[in-house]
This record gives structure tokens, sequence and C-alpha cells, in this order.
């Protein structure tokens, strides 16, 4: 079949919008017609050059939500008119990650997602001249039809809103994951979120449903401070207005250190204010943020012998088919929020200046609607 | 009174041995008469001047065992003829340290400890002519005789051998305290152990008691190789005869990397290399080794991102008065075994000879006995 897709041609380049070539479902694959998605800043990262493992020509996106329209052979798990969203971390429920409770990292299709082909080693896009494309993370929401691998799939509340509920497809999960799954943060505990964006946001809202006393959101844009008090951060610190030393400040703050510290900026410098931050004798910091290739973290090792842990989250520790799912829920419920931090939404056209928003910081989410 | 002890008079130069005034218990103190102490590495950095805190004159040591002697007014939980081992991380179980189970550092006294001082902010040794000496890490076992925080004493089965169960005062208890408090090993773990020293071996005998499938040891001395077999280490890695990578060749020794890794070196890039060589998803390591001065850790965020956790562990997570007591008993009961580790011992006057062992790497542990 044909599709419409936005495609990466060459790193640094925009989006290219064409009809591409889209192959059916094989053994153990799902055809999705993608209905939305979010500009994740990963898509970013690939599409500008920096990413050192990107491969070009690929199409993006890895924030969608969509329909079943057709499934290969084998399929069990969902049937078409299945309202889903892909997952970049699959759950395949076989391989020694899955078994393993502490952690979601599923590894069973792990090299060929990293290569950009499906598991059978194979691309089912190309260009209408019959160029292949590459898939991106599994899942390529850039384009308005997908083939994704059944164990990629979540299978959803057939009433939620594609355009809100794409979003748990990455940001929102990974936000509300790190505090649930990763830090397992406790009622009456003390945290600090560095970065009020797309994926701080949701870090506060988690902490808001865990039951955290007190929420301090660090940003160096003021800007961010009201839709963070919208979901829940009690305090707002700007480092640019702190005298002396961030860190001191922030561990006064908090009375003597917060029980949980959160990166989400991505800057090495940051994370270690993060770690630092962290109360002495059990504060743990948890690494969200996405750092330049090369960049390292560093700190004095006694940090650590006094009692802080240093760890890191990927997509919130969530295991995709069985936790999105109840996320979707939670935000059916009215537990969770959505709509507020989708700021903008626009046809897969204008894919490009979503990019552009992103880049001017004036949104928090775009979201393409097919 | 008057007692006989090695005095680190400056920062550099060799203990001397001489007879100092100590004055009595005053509130919530007791005067214990020191048995025998162990000699480690934390009273050589001091010795040495490389720790940045060290204070001169003082009294160093903090791996004692000895008997009550007097207590001073309020003393309620030990009495004259109590044997006991002096805490240097005292536990008061009031503090707010102490009320949270996350934790071990319990901080009632920290302040005057870090001085030199008993915690009305003075010290009970001085020299014959009046001038002060201060106290070290709130213990000071280079004296026959030395004056204790009540909150800072753990009493112990009385028939147990000074000589040995001195070394549960810091190295026994760190190592195996490092393994079943901070890391908490689970039965069937892999685990790989950086510096098979004094600290190492209890690491070693720690993972045999939690059930380790897999111990890996690493040294640069393959003199050291030996005692770890004993202690329980299966896997023995020279660094220096790896050819190319050694994190690669731990990871892959280890079946894709150590449930848990320990640093018990002090060396920064062997702290590295311990996290490295974590299993992706789950490995934990954990930071034993005191680092010198201004040292730093590294790494990529990307090792915490994908599931690695760095920690930290003082006294082996150990609550002094609470666990000491419990670790004399397994080794009365023989869960647990000292005598090998106790290489070398000397009266008071050979001490400084018991430090030229430890810089030859001859020992694993001095003992001088009274
Ligand atoms: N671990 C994962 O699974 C995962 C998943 C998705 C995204 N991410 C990463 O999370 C990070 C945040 O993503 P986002 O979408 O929220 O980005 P964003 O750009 O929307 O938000 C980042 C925020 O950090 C603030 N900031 C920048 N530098 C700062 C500094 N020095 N101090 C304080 N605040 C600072 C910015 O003002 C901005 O508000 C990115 O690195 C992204 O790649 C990680
Ligand atoms: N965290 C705590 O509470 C605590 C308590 C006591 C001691 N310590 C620290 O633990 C560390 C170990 O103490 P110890 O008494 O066992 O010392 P040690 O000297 O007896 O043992 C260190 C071992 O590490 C080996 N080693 C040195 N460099 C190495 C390298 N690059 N790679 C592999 N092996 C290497 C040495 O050969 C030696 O066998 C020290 O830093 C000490 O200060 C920490
Ligand atoms: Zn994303
Ligand atoms: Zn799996
Ligand atoms: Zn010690
Ligand atoms: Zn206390």
């Amino acid at each position: 079949m044909r599709t419409r897709a936005a495609v990466a041609v060459e790193a640094g380049k925009p989006l290219e919008i064409m009809d591409v070539n889209l192959e059916g479902p094989k053994t153990g694959e799902v055809l999705v017609e993608i209905k939305a998605t979010g500009l994740c800043h990963t898509d970013d990262f690939t599409l500008s050059g920096a990413d050192p493992e990107g491969l070009f020509p690929a199409i993006l996106g890895h924030e969608g939500a969509g329909v079943v329209l057709e499934v290969g052979e084998g399929v069990t798990s969902v049937a078409p008119g299945d309202h889903v969203i892909p997952l970049y971390t699959p759950e395949c429920r076989e391989c020694e990650y899955c078994l393993n409770p502490k952690t979601n990292l599923c590894q069973a299709i792990r090299s060929t997602q990293g290569q950009g082909l499906m598991p059978d080693g194979t691309s089912r896009f190309s260009m209408l001249d019959g160029t292949p494309i590459l898939h991106y993370m599994g899942c390529s929401t850039f384009a308005n039809h997908t083939v994704l691998p059944e164990i990629a799939v979540a299978k959803i509340n057939p009433d939620a809103p594609f355009d809100k509920v794409c979003y748990i497809g990455c940001g929102v999960t990974t936000g509300i994951g790190a505090v649930i799954n990763t830090a397992k943060v406790e009622i009456g505990s003390r945290a600090i979120v560095f970065g009020l964006g797309g994926i701080g946001l949701n870090v506060i809202q988690g902490l808001r449903m865990a039951g955290a006393d007190q929420i301090v959101g660090v940003d160096i844009n003021d800007g961010k401070s009201q839709m963070a008090r919208h979901f829940g951060m009690t305090d707002f610190v700007n480092p640019t207005d702190v005298q002396g030393d961030l860190v001191a400040h922030l561990v006064e703050l908090t009375n003597g250190g917060a029980d949980y510290t959160f990166d989400a900026t991505g800057n090495v410098q940051v994370m270690r204010a993060a770690l630092e931050s962290a109360h002495k004798g059990w504060g743990e910091s948890i690494i969200i943020g996405v750092a330049p290739a090369g960049a390292e973290i560093s700190t004095r090792p006694f940090q650590l012998v006094t009692g802080r842990s240093w760890r890191g989250t990927a997509f919130g520790g969530a295991r995709g088919r069985t936790d999105v799912p109840k996320i979707v829920d939670w935000y059916m419920e009215g537990k969770i929020e959505i709509d507020p931090m989708i700021t903008h939404t626009m046809p897969l056209e204008d894919i490009n200046k979503g990019f552009d928003l992103m880049h001017s910081g004036e949104s928090i989410r775009s979201v393409v609607v097919y």
C-alpha cells in the first residue's frame, strides 16, 4: 500500500512530506493506522545529526496512537479495530529482561530495532522509486500507516482521544514512570525536578499522585513555572536568580536535601547538581534527560559513600503492554491531566513547524493529527 | 588517670608512643580499656596528611575492642565489666537518621566528632605538659584507655577474643555490611569485587553468606588470590593480564555483567570500571573505597539510563549497637571467619611497623594487642 509520511532524508535537513510504499505485516506484525503523534526531543536529536546512532533515510516519530488495520500470521493479542499505542520499548514477556522484575528493557528485538529494521532484518517502508526507508525506534509514527511487531503495541481504551493519549507513548509515561516505577516515591517525600518541559511536568504530576509533600521545580526559564504550579509544583527556583551555590540553596529549601531528585534537562552539570542536592543518607537522584554524545557525569565518590544513590530511567521503567493501558485509564478517569501540555496541533504537512516551536521553547508538546 | 598511647603528633611523622593524661567519663560517656586494635587505611590516610580534615595532635585508631571500666552519669546501656567495640558511626536511636530505616549515618554527635572532640566540645586526652590531644573518629583506640560516648559503644559477647573481633569495629562490618545491608544481595547473584585487601575479602565472605553463585575477584596483585579463594572467590582476574578492555572481559565472564559490583580499592578509575561491569537493566555498583581528596568519579549518563545504579556505603550500612554484636556472634558461631585475615599482631610499641607492613602490602590486617 501507499501512505503519507514525513521522511528524514538526511541529517540536519527538514523532514520531507511524501507518499511512500508500505508492505503489509509479516508473521508477528501488525499494520496500524496512526491517528496522532507527538514530537519528542529524541526525534529532534536524531534528525539534527547529533545522535551518533542515527540512520537515514528514516521515518521518525515514536509517540503515536492509532488503530490496528490488519494483523500478520500468529498475532493473537490484538485484532483489527483495536486502538493501540506503539512501544519503542517492547514487552515480549519472555526474554531474560522481561522475566526480571528489576527492569523494563526488553531485549527481544533490540538489535534489529537499533538498525531501523523489523525483527526479520528488513524494512517495510520504501520510496516510490524503491529505495528502502528505515524504521525508527521500532515505531515510525511520522507515517500515517506503519507496521509494528505485536510485542511493541499496547492495546488501550477505545474511547481515549488519539490526539491526547499519543503523548503517553513517550513523555507522560517517562515522567510519571520515573516517579512510580523507578524512584518508587513514598507519600510525604520531598522532591526536586530539574527542567520543567514536557518530561519534567509529568514528573511533577507523578509526584503529586505519589503524595509528595514538597515538589521543587528548577528551570532557567521563568515562563515554565506557571504550568508547573498547575501540575503540582510547590516551590520554583530559577538558578539564574540564586545568589551563591544552587546546591546549597536547594539543600536549605528542602531541609537537608530532597528524598528524590530528577534530571529532566539532559545537561550533565544539572545531573550533578541533582545528585548533590539529594539528602545525605538516603537521597536518590534519577537521570531522565539524554545527554549530548560523549558528555559525562562526575561527582566526588564521597557523595555516594555518604548515602546518595545515582540512577537512571528509560521509558519511566514502564513495561509498555502492561503499564501504558493503565496510564491511559488514569487519563480517562481524570487521575492525570494531559490536555494543557499539548500546546500545539498541526497536520503532517506542518510537522517542521512543530520542530521550530520546540526549538524556540514555545511549545510543551506539538501533536500532528492525521 | 594516665594511659599509654601512640600519638599522631604531626602529619607525615611516625606515631610517638607516650604516656598521656585521660580524664574520666562525663555524663553519657564511658571509660574503656582497649585490649586490641586493628590498623586501618583510614588511620594511615589521616596520619599521612592526605586527609584534608585531619587534625593534630590526635590519638588515631578506630578498630578496637575492650572492657568498660567506668561509666559516667546517666549511662544505662553498659556497665563496668561489659565487653565492647567502639563505634565511629554511633547509633543514638533518636535522631532523624537513626529513625530512617534507609540510613545508618547517625548525626547525633557528628559535628564534635569531626572536630576531634567529645559531644560537650572538649577533649579527654592531653599531653603530660597539659597540651590537649584530640580524639579521632570518636574512638582513639591507639590508646590503652579511651573515653567514648555511650551511643558509640556496642556491647558484645564476653567470650569473644579481643584480638580478632576488634576487626569487626571497621573492616569486617564494612565489607560484610556492604553486601547484606547496602546491596542486599540475593541468593544466586553474580558479583565482582575490585580489590582483595582487608575490605574486599570481607565483601567476598559476605557474598558467600548471601548465597552468590559467582564471585569474581579483581586485583592487580596475584598474591591476593589465594586468600580470596579461601573466603569464597570463584574467579580471579588480574587486570594487568587482560588483553583488551577489562570491562568487556568482566561482562563476558559474568554473562552480561554482574548483578552487584563493589569497589574496595579507593581508585576512581576502578570505581568507573565497577559501575560499567554491572549488568544492564539492573546491575548495582557499590563504592566502599575512599578516594584521594578531590578525586572524582565519571561515566556516561547512558550507563545509568540503561538501568545500572551507583551507590556507596559507609561502615557497611551497619547500625553499630544493633548490628556489631550480631556480627560478633556470627564469628563465634563460625558463620564468618576472621583469623586468617589477621596476619600480624604486635605490641603498641611496634605500631609503626604495622603501618610499614600495610604500605608494603604484606599484611591484610595488623592488630596491636595491649
Ligand atoms: N530517559 C527517557 O526515557 C527519556 C524519554 C524522553 C525524553 N527524554 C529526555 O528528557 C529530557 C527533557 O525532555 P523534554 O521534552 O522535557 O525537554 P524540554 O526542552 O521540553 O524541557 C527541558 C527544560 O529544561 C530547562 N533547562 C535547560 N537547561 C537547564 C538548566 N541548566 N537548568 C535548569 N533547567 C534547564 C529548559 O528551560 C526546559 O524547560 C531530554 O533530554 C529528552 O531527550 C528522556
Ligand atoms: N566506606 C567505608 O566505610 C570504608 C571503611 C574502611 C575502609 N574503606 C576503604 O576501603 C578501601 C580498601 O581498604 P583495604 O583495607 O581493603 O585496603 P587494602 O590496601 O588492604 O586493599 C586494597 C586492594 O586493592 C588492590 N588494588 C589497588 N589498585 C587496584 C586496581 N587498580 N585494580 C584492582 N585492584 C587494585 C590492592 O592490590 C589491594 O589488594 C580503602 O580505600 C579504604 O579507605 C572504606
Ligand atoms: Zn520520546
Ligand atoms: Zn522481553
Ligand atoms: Zn577503618
Ligand atoms: Zn542517631
